[in-house]
């Protein structure tokens, strides 16, 4: 009998990969397996075994928020073992004592101590910390220190001594382009604990939605949301839970653009003439307030006076980005007030704007911060500056004497590799150009969440695991950089993050399912295994897409970054080095077959079903890459020979032209197969005969 | 190069036939793929596109209820189709209306009219019931009638006139023996309202667990319930939550057995003297109420009395199950007023202690609900007997005059396949036996979800898909019996549910993720397609099991039929037949040296894990049955003989030996192997030569 040549080893192989490695050592932090790593780490030796009697002792100075976070790490640990604990039932022998000396502030502030000590024995745990802000981290650091062995769920014997290197490590959620559901939030706030994030920045106005309700203006969110916005007691709730994980919530509201939203249902605070409709498209719009009234002035204040008793935070984000002015250019009105004021251009004036909205946050007794624009000659030197912009931007910030955060390098909606974001450093290189001082005031950063390709959905996937390796960049030493490690350690916190609720994997899944309607998605799956969406916006151009436009097709259900295309790219790359491992050759060949064959279980079904119709070129594509791979290792390995120049200029120019994007795709095979073809040593590492 | 035997084939393979099929035709109700089948359904021409614009009107009565279902309906055909739908934008074009006749009543009834009429067209759907109820069942059917094609998602055009064949259609949840967290429960509501089931039956305490807050008698929960429990709270929020999806809640709170968490805080209600510890153990245990004393009678009065008042439904079941009377034959007390009253024996007094029950019930305007053990010879004529002991005693209860349900043969815990369900019908071969008054008595059944051996994790695999196969015996007419065709539906139908929230697959695969650690799943998973748990309580009685066992096994990981390991049966019968295809006899040589080769890879793994180390040996058989399989499968084609009588002889005891259970677990391979060994026919369906 024929045997069919889908070698099913190398679905194995697939996976294999980002999982050895693991067990074999346990000798440095991050062999642990923890994300982010922690400041100090000392192994000790044997373990400590979880059972059903294991139980938590609370010690020092408590309250109910720390009550909280102990069912919480039970319920986790529940989770991550299957083991039933029974705390209060007669029997529990104990086995962690947490010791917290004091409280942390009632309004959690920028800066608080948030170190702890851990030291893990064969006998038990002890964990102790300055405040619970300290003694949630550890607890978290405790649960990734779980994992299964011969003996049961255990933790390695160890001692630990952490504390973050930024005081501000932020993630920013755009609920304006796309609104995300209450429940999407929340459990993204589980999962930035677990990565020890501490403060959520939550992007809740936009042209194309307002996001929370207004008593005092109702109209904002009556007419500017479509019926989706977060109700005060689900914003209250929000912030109630995020403090009960460690984590800050920093509203912002965009102004004087990006405000369109506001101008449904109150077009005076605007600068065209109306009506307004919420916008349907991406892109910067024309849409701003009008920096001229007073009237748009007595709005904000009394606006602010509602937003600052709603968000108690120290600090509040006004936006400030991407104005483009057209509106003011175009009103006679504004121009006049503009030479009446000697504004000489739009610039001068949104800074006048940005001056009367800082004072306006500054009377209701918050901290204004907002994106580089509103960084003006004379902005009062308290306010905090985040960059979109860049290093160079905070740079100059910083040599002025402002506080700020990086954000530019930490944009997670731009598919770039996780390595990428992770190896941007907040100071890096421009720390040789400022004091000890200058340095301190870099804060941090914020991994942002732009939302115009991600609903509530699949945000979940465009957020993690990436946003754990940002995570390390905020806490863990500027040492701690090595990319091999992060990916390992990043697969495995993703695994974790699945038992906090985060549906990455679950939705994916679901949704191949779902473009393959009733059938067989295994091919489906194979082919979504070595795609990507490509970077930034444009999606390749492809299509027009806006805020009504599904986002149920195969780039939406993919992650940013292709594992298996990355792993098959690093076998590529050690083959054309010489480096390769006689497996190297083989798991490379019985994947290229795999996508080759592919192509034809998948052709007849994908033609089924709209949403996968678009995708029958690029499984094309996908099987004459993959025919060109095993062409090339062919010709490597068996017959001892570089390809002719005229067979690799015509293989090259066909991968060219196949890392274009198709269908709004990048298939990741072909770098690989391209690293093959321009091969220079072959197997064994032996040169050409 | 060696091809490594595995062929990935085999997993489309294993996939292919549970979703081929499908799109061949629509011209009966089953190929729609409805779950369950509507009582009357003549198919249209063409379809109705689903796109953004799409909306629902609703017309006639209507009730806050219905803008909640008709949100819902959205939400979930949202996530259907990854549509976003603007139902308040501008540009909605409707679609559809739904037209309610009339209300149900304040508190839903056992009997209410539950049908309705729809009609879709390729312009448009209409949907009219006489009151939300039925309105909402139809809504569900809107849902199932949904799929992707090459226009997009879409319905076919198709005129439904449907009602339930019986008003009881219940599932029974067991928060005793483990406690179910709320939001377990809540989504089970949702995948209860799919497919058309109105009864909650939420069995609340048990020996091991008093689950409900009262306040009048509080320790009954803080001393007898580990702290696991739900408020009132949640209870009124659960029946509100169930109420929005036309399903009542029936609380059961079992006596006089079954009751030991009542007395680890009220040890006075007991037989025996106490002091009693919540039960860890499973089975049947001798604590039960004194039935002698007046103060256990006022207790229950009091209890009743706020039980009642929280739970509206007019149905209230006090179990009776199980009462082993040992603590009564134990008390000379009690012995002496059996004396003293005439009651002959423990089932006199038993039927004592039900009667002054059914009393206090009835002074509070409820119907009372036991199970077979309640019915007595002065046993008033409202009360309902659920009939866990079977039809018999169902049939004694209705030439009574009595009304019954069945839930023998419903028993969704004991691991039986889904057809051996679906063929149970509650009235079948008693229905000659009945006038039709009495056949109108046998008001429909429950499903049964007793959970020794779930958890609010697992407890969703348990249910679900299989009761949907037990949702459509109670709702659609009685001559509705294909198997294959239920099987079929019923995987569609699982898959849909995992939209509503259900967890089957993504807990089976988070376990699985879970049991391997670090390790690659992939071959645990192959593993994981070929077993499944044994029949019954026992799991193969090997291991002790309580509640503080974890459950996270791999029989807690895997469904309780193994959908492969069915296919695989089916597919051997058909070779053994002579009725196999080509394909058939590829089919099952590519899955033999699947199952044959993965050992291999997973023994290594297997020991590094102390979840998995049992699963050495049943690795271990899958291949050598597997091998047999092969070496079978090889002759019978390519030899044209059939087995000598001493090597069948020795691979019948082998394949035997081989269907016991290991490691609580059955392997699924070896039946359909036993099959072929058994063969009577060759390849092509000759004679040997």
């Amino acid at each position: 009998m024929r045997i069919l040549p889908f070698a099913f080893a190398v679905v194995f192989g697939c996976w294999a990969q980002s999982f050895e490695g693991q067990a074999s050592s346990q000798t440095d932090a991050a062999a642990l397996s923890l994300m982010p790593v922690p400041a100090s780490v000392t192994p000790g030796s044997g373990q400590f075994l979880v059972t059903g009697q294991f139980s938590v002792t609370l010690a020092g100075f408590s309250e109910p928020r720390l009550l909280r976070a102990r069912q919480r790490f039970m319920d986790t640990l529940g989770r991550e073992t299957g083991i039933p604990f029974f705390p209060d039932a007669p029997g529990a022998t104990g086995g962690m004592e947490v010791n917290t000396m004091g409280p942390s502030a009632a309004v959690q502030e920028l800066g608080e101590d948030e170190s702890y000590h851990l030291e893990v024995t064969s006998q038990g745990i002890r964990l102790s910390a300055p405040n619970p802000l300290g003694a949630m981290h550890g607890l978290q650091t405790v649960l990734q220190l779980v994992h299964v062995t011969p003996q049961g769920f255990a933790m390695p014997a160890v001692t630990i001594d952490d504390k973050p290197r930024f005081p501000w490590r932020g993630l920013m959620i755009d609920s304006g382009r796309h609104f995300m559901p209450l429940p999407v939030v929340l459990r993204n706030l589980d999962a930035m604990e677990a990565v020890k994030l501490n403060v959520m920045h939550w992007h809740l106005s936009e042209d194309q939605g307002f996001r929370v309700e207004s008593k005092v203006f109702p109209l904002l969110q009556q007419k500017g949301s479509d019926g989706l916005f977060y109700t005060q007691e689900e914003i209250r709730r929000t912030i109630e839970y995020a403090r009960d994980r460690g984590i800050r919530v920093v509203p912002e509201f965009d102004m004087p653009g990006h405000a369109t939203a506001w101008f449904v249902g109150y077009p005076n605070l605007a600068s065209g003439k109306g009506p307004y409709q919420i916008e349907r498209h991406w892109g910067v719009f024309d849409p701003a307030m009008d920096p001229t009234r007073e009237s748009t002035f007595q709005f904000l204040n009394t606006f602010f006076g509602e937003m600052t008793a709603l968000f108690p935070d120290h600090y509040f984000h006004v936006g400030g980005d991407e104005c483009n002015g057209k509106e003011w250019d175009a009103s006679p009105r504004i121009q006049a007030f503009m030479k009446q004021h000697g504004l000489k251009d739009d610039a001068a004036l949104q800074a006048y704007f940005s001056g009367r909205v800082q004072k306006l946050v500054a009377a209701r007794h918050k901290i204004m911060e907002g994106w580089d624009e509103v960084l003006q000659p004379d902005t009062p030197k308290d306010v905090v500056i985040q960059s979109w912009r860049g290093r160079d931007s905070l740079l100059a910030a910083a040599q002025r004497g402002y506080r700020g955060l990086l954000s530019n390098g930490y944009y997670i909606d731009l598919n770039q590799p996780a390595a990428e974001h992770y190896l941007v450093d907040p100071i890096g290189d421009i720390g040789d150009k400022l004091t000890a001082e200058q340095k301190a005031s870099i804060l941090g950063g914020e991994a942002t969440m732009w939302s115009e390709f991600t609903t509530g959905e699949i945000v979940d996937s465009r957020i993690w695991p990436r946003t754990a390796a940002i995570a390390e960049r905020f806490w863990s030493p500027e040492s701690v950089r090595d990319v091999e490690s992060m990916y390992r350690r990043m697969a495995i916190t993703g695994r974790k993050l699945e038992a906090y609720g985060i549906t990455s994997k679950a939705t994916s899944e679901f949704m191949l399912e779902r473009m393959s309607g009733d059938q067989n998605p295994v091919a489906l799956r194979v082919l979504a295994s070595v795609v990507q969406p490509p970077r930034g916006y444009t999606r390749g151009g492809l299509k027009d897409y806006t805020s009504l436009t599904p986002l149920n097709s195969l780039v939406d259900a993919v992650p940013p970054e292709s594992e298996t295309g990355r792993e098959f790219g690093l076998l590529c790359e050690r083959i054309a080095a010489g480096n390769a491992s006689p497996a190297d050759w083989q798991r490379a060949h019985n994947w290229l077959m795999l996508w080759r064959d592919n192509d034809a279980h998948l052709q007849p079904l994908l033609g089924q079903s709209e949403i996968t119709a678009e995708l029958i070129p690029v499984s094309m594509s996908v099987r004459q890459t993959a025919e060109i791979g095993l062409r090339t290792l062919d010709l490597l390995r068996e017959t001892g020979t570089f390809p002719t120049a005229s067979s690799q200029a015509k293989d090259l120019a066909f991968l060219a032209d196949a890392q274009k994007p198709q269908a709004a795709l990048l298939q990741m095979v072909a770098p690989g197969v391209e690293t093959l073809v321009k091969a220079e040593k072959l197997a064994g590492g032996s040169e050409p005969r």
